[in-house]
């Protein structure tokens, strides 16, 4: 097998990237070790390291597993130890202004993968290099991220039909992981941060949504049990009840976010008009979100939508309120440019965004939408790319 | 919400065994920051930290989120830079000889936290700490996992009324997900490592079993794609072939781990005499493992069991091979006590461990099974909490 799943082009475009990234931190060599970027440089996870050399040298690729992995510049090890020895080998530079994941990588790792590399000073964080190289996708990113959308789409349409009277929340959330997983979702939601934990997504049925959970997702849920507090707690649909279907969208390793809002009989006329401001908000984000943008002109101007529509308590959560209003997304779902009010982000083609301007209205439940957009320059704003029906649809039949 | 759910008599016991092992390693405070660590000494999840004070005083709860939590000892932060002024507030004795989770909290954080407690020296690693404390299980964890086991075995048990010919991998493996949710199963499979990624486990066919995985299960599997590159990847399921089906039972906090081969039509003696060899291996670990027996002297029985049945190139793999055979499970599933060659762990009354003596046969496929047990100190050996029938199960109808 190839190690390497990229074209030399894209590879080649990855790597500059994340270089011109790199040298704007001032750090000349890493060794790249998260599942997420090994991803992102090979177009594969493997059990290894990348390191990339000082003064532009080529990247050395050490595999651990699996075996039987193709490669130049590859050497397979069975420890961090060996690969001092293969860089003499291959007459790779040995590091200088010297970086790794710390935001990401253990403590102790670190030091070990130091060690091995015989780096005494301490590790420069390529951490934010990454995230910025990654936020602004390639078009080979793109057309991955639009064919997850558009599968997303698809298991979107179907839920209308795949509620029963009686059920509970959770029981409609395993119809749709179903549906999901049928369409292709490879289930897996890879998160950032080691605080975060989400299985397929959260279907939020009324007063469940203003639980406050421990994650730092835009709402919350109390969740089946303590030891996963978050999402669907087994509360019974009933009339009257908004509910909040937030699945993933992860079907080509890069993914989409999509939330849609379904009623169970009719909804009060607060939640269809919070409801309609979501969407609302969301035009108008679109519109306004080009390059040169600031991601903070996007937050205020969701915040102040809603304030004017007298939504400002339920905007973002109720009991316990969230801090931003969308986030990049790609191979990660909380990826770079954070939405929120002391963003310094200024967007640029090709970011790809989540937006999910909802509210949470007592008695009822989550109202709202979440859509993802790429970041054009064109002049018709952003590009949805999650486009089922945004309206709330009743279950009823 | 009470921030803890543990009954005071369980708190201390916890505690009690997390301060045993930091005395024997000379570590005297420490800050708990993990997930699954947090989980086990207060019964929930959240984001925060528990801080242990030296001189055994009691721990201080810091707590980001949920909002509206309530507790002794326990102050609400919005960043860890908070900590100290909170210390002071409640006369709790600063940091000394001072641990952090080294083997899971990422460099820039661990930094982070010396600061922000003023703590100049390196800190101290608590991982094998908690790893060791938390590989003997209390009776309330062991209450909790028999009845994990026993949903996990009504999942397994249903699994031949799932089959219908023509099916792949896949579609099975997704008819399981759905079953084994609706009896309760949580989804998320907490794993230690931050390379390892699973979904709800796996289901691998025939040749794709022989597939190496990057991630370090027993098992491997291509996967569906290669930014998830393990288990099932569409394959067909066609007379002759081996199908092994390791599904997570995660229903109550607390895991169990369970195998079972299935077979569509007939397998060829070889593969029958493997599986029979795995269940030989299981059973005679099972009456080996008490307390006081060397975990590598389990490994090896099963190593030479292998071998005497002519099995040895295919134990554990055939084109990968995993380097142990059974492992820990509880909070994650790869806990203490490792099963491995060169494991210096002595078996302790209630370590559980599941087992998993595996093949990989050629042209058929992955067969044997794999077990939870609990360490007893009773003359029966090991007490198995999966009990699904064993023998392999023919899919025809």
């Amino acid at each position: 097998m190839d190690l390497i799943l990229l074209s030399p082009d894209e590879l080649a475009l990855r790597l500059s990237k994340v270089r011109e990234q790199m040298a704007a931190q001032g750090i000349e060599s890493a060794l790249i070790t998260s599942n997420a970027n090994l991803y992102y440089l090979t177009g594969r996870v493997f059990s290894g390291f990348i390191y990339l050399p000082p003064m532009g040298a080529e990247p050395v690729y050490f595999v651990k597993r699996p075996v039987h992995m193709h490669g130049q510049r590859m050497a397979e090890i069975r420890k961090p130890e060996q690969m001092l020895e293969e860089l003499a080998k291959l007459a790779a530079p040995a590091p200088h202004a010297f970086g790794l994941e710390l935001n990401h990588l253990p403590y102790s790792m670190a030091q070990r993968l130091c060690a091995a590399l015989e780096w005494a000073d301490a590790p420069l964080n390529i951490s934010p290099a990454l995230d910025l190289a990654r936020a602004v996708k390639t078009d080979h990113e793109l057309t991955l991220q639009r064919i997850s959308g558009a599968k997303h789409e698809r298991v979107y349409r179907k839920i209308p039909q795949l509620f029963q009277p009686g059920m509970s929340d959770i029981e409609l959330q395993i119809e749709i992981e179903r549906v999901s997983r049928l369409e292709g979702c490879l289930g897996q939601f890879r998160v950032a941060g080691e605080y975060m934990e989400i299985y397929m997504g959260n279907v939020l049925a009324g007063e469940n949504a203003d639980a406050p959970s421990p994650y730092d997702f835009a709402m919350g849920g109390a969740g089946l049990d303590p030891s996963i507090p978050v999402g669907a707690n087994g509360t019974l649909l009933k009339p009257g009840m908004a509910v909040m279907i937030d699945m993933n969208g992860d079907f080509t390793g890069y993914m989409t976010d999509m939330t849609r809002t379904f009623a169970v009989g009719t909804l009060p006329d607060e939640a269809m008009h919070a409801h309609q401001t979501s969407i609302d908000i969301c035009r108008e984000l679109a519109r306004m979100g080009k390059p040169g943008v600031e991601a903070r002109a996007l937050y205020d101007c969701a915040a102040e939508m809603a304030a004017a529509q007298g939504l400002a308590d339920y905007f973002m959560g109720h009991r316990q309120h969230a801090g931003f209003v969308g986030h990049g997304v790609g191979i990660e779902i909380n990826e770079l440019p954070v939405i929120a009010p002391r963003s310094k982000y200024v967007l640029q083609e090709h970011n790809v965004i989540a937006l999910e301007p909802k509210f949470v209205i007592p008695n009822v439940g989550a109202v709202g939408i979440e859509n993802t957009y790429i970041v054009t320059d064109g002049d018709s704003g952003m590009e949805c790319i999650t486009r089922a029906p945004q309206e709330i649809i009743s279950f009823d039949r």
